[in-house]
C-alpha cells in the first residue's frame, strides 16, 4: 500500500509516520520510484504498536526506540526477546534497595518464590526486571502499614500462572517471533486495564451473588 | 494512644494529622483533657487508608471524602457500600459513548457476560462503572487497531472470577462491614499493582518453561 493508505488504514497521519520513518521506529518502505515507496501489513502492525506506546503508554520516543529494537533482534532467545521487549518498558520508581521495608518485601517474594516452586524467577532474582517489580508494590504495603503474607500471595500467583500459560497459549498461535514480541509488548500496555477491569465486574457480580444486590 | 503515638505508629506527621482533623477526613480522638484527646487502632487505619488514597493514589481531598462518606454509610447494602467506596474512585476517562468504537466495546461486553452468565453485572449495565471501566480500554484497544473477541476474553474473565472470589474470601474474616469497605479501597490502590507485577514474574517463568531461560 502507498503512505496515503497507510495513513488511512492506521489512523495516524501521514506528516506522523513520516516522522517515525525519519526517527527510524518504522522501517522504510520497498522504493518503487523517487517519490513512491510501498508499505506492508508488517508496517501496520508496527504502527500500531508505536501508536500504542505513545499514546496509551506515554512511552517516551527513545524507550519506544529500545523496545523496537528488542522485539527486532533475532539473535536473542525467545525468552530474552519477550523480556527485553517487555523490560524496556517503563516502570515504577523502584524503592531504596537498603531501606528495612524494601528488605521485608524482598524476603516475601523470595519465600513466595519458593512456596510456588517458580526456580527460574527465583534463580534470575533482583537481576530481573519482573522480580523488582513485584518488591516495589510490596514495599510500599508494608510502608504504609498494611500487612501481607506469603499465604495471602500464593494463591494470586497461581491464578496469575494460569492467566499467564493462557497469554503464552494466545501468543503460540501468531506465526513468528518478531510478531509475538510486538503483541506481548502491546498487550502490556493495552491489556492490563482491561484485566483489572474484568477483575472489578467480577467482585460486583461476586458481591451481588454473595450479599445480593 | 496520643496525637504523637498515632503519628509515630502510622509515620504521619502531627501537622498532617491536625489537617485530615480539620478536614474531617479523620474522626476526632476522645477528649481526655482540654488539650489531650485518645485516638485508638480505629483511627490508626484509616490514616493508613488516606495515606494510601493521597500518596499512592494521588486522589485529591474532596474525592478522599467520598470514598470515606461511602466506606463509614451504615445506611448501605453491603453490596452497595463496598461499591460505592470503589466507584468514588478516580477512573480513566471515559470514551465518546457515541463513537463507533465504544458501541462495537459496549456489544463485546454485552456478548461477554451473556457467555459468562454475569446477570448482576448485565443488569446494571451502562449504570455501573465496573462496566463502563471495561468498555474503555476496549474501546482503546478497538481503536488502536488491535481486534478482541469474547473468546479470547472468557478465559481471563472466568480467572478474574477465581481471583475475585479469593478477594471476597478474604474481606469476610474480617470483623465488620466499615472494616471489609476500607480494605476493599486499600487493596483497590495497593494491591492491583501486586496482581499485575504477579502476573508478570509468571509470565517469565512460564516462558523460561516452555522456551529455555
Amino acid at each position: 500500500m502507498r503512505l496515503s493508505e497507510l495513513s488511512e488504514h492506521s489512523g495516524v497521519s501521514t506528516a506522523t509516520i513520516k516522522y517515525y520513518l525519519r526517527e527510524q521506529l518504522l522501517s522504510q518502505g520497498r522504493r518503487i520510484t523517487a517519490t513512491r515507496s510501498e508499505y506492508d501489513a508488517s508496517h501496520l502492525r508496527r504502527l500500531r504498536l508505536i501508536r500504542a506506546l505513545i499514546q496509551v503508554g506515554k512511552v517516551p520516543v527513545a524507550t519506544v526506540r529500545e523496545v523496537l529494537a528488542a522485539v527486532d533482534d533475532e539473535s536473542l532467545g525467545r525468552t530474552t526477546r519477550l523480556g527485553a521487549a517487555l523490560w524496556a518498558l517503563p516502570r515504577a520508581e523502584e524503592a531504596d534497595p537498603q531501606a528495612p521495608a524494601t528488605r521485608e518485601a524482598q524476603a516475601l517474594v523470595e519465600d513466595l518464590l519458593t512456596e510456588l516452586g517458580w526456580d527460574f524467577a527465583r534463580a534470575n532474582g533482583a537481576l530481573s526486571p519482573a522480580y523488582r517489580s513485584l518488591v516495589t508494590p510490596l514495599t510500599r504495603l508494608l510502608e504504609l502499614g498494611h500487612p501481607v503474607t506469603v499465604t495471602e500471595l500464593t494463591p494470586y500467583a497461581r491464578q496469575m500462572a494460569s492467566v499467564a500459560g493462557h497469554d503464552f497459549d494466545v501468543l503460540e498461535t501468531l506465526p513468528d517471533d518478531a510478531e509475538r514480541a510486538e503483541t506481548a509488548v502491546a498487550a502490556a500496555i493495552l491489556r492490563e486495564p482491561v484485566l483489572l477491569a474484568l477483575r472489578r465486574v467480577a467482585q460486583e457480580e461476586e458481591s451481588a451473588r454473595r450479599y445480593g444486590p
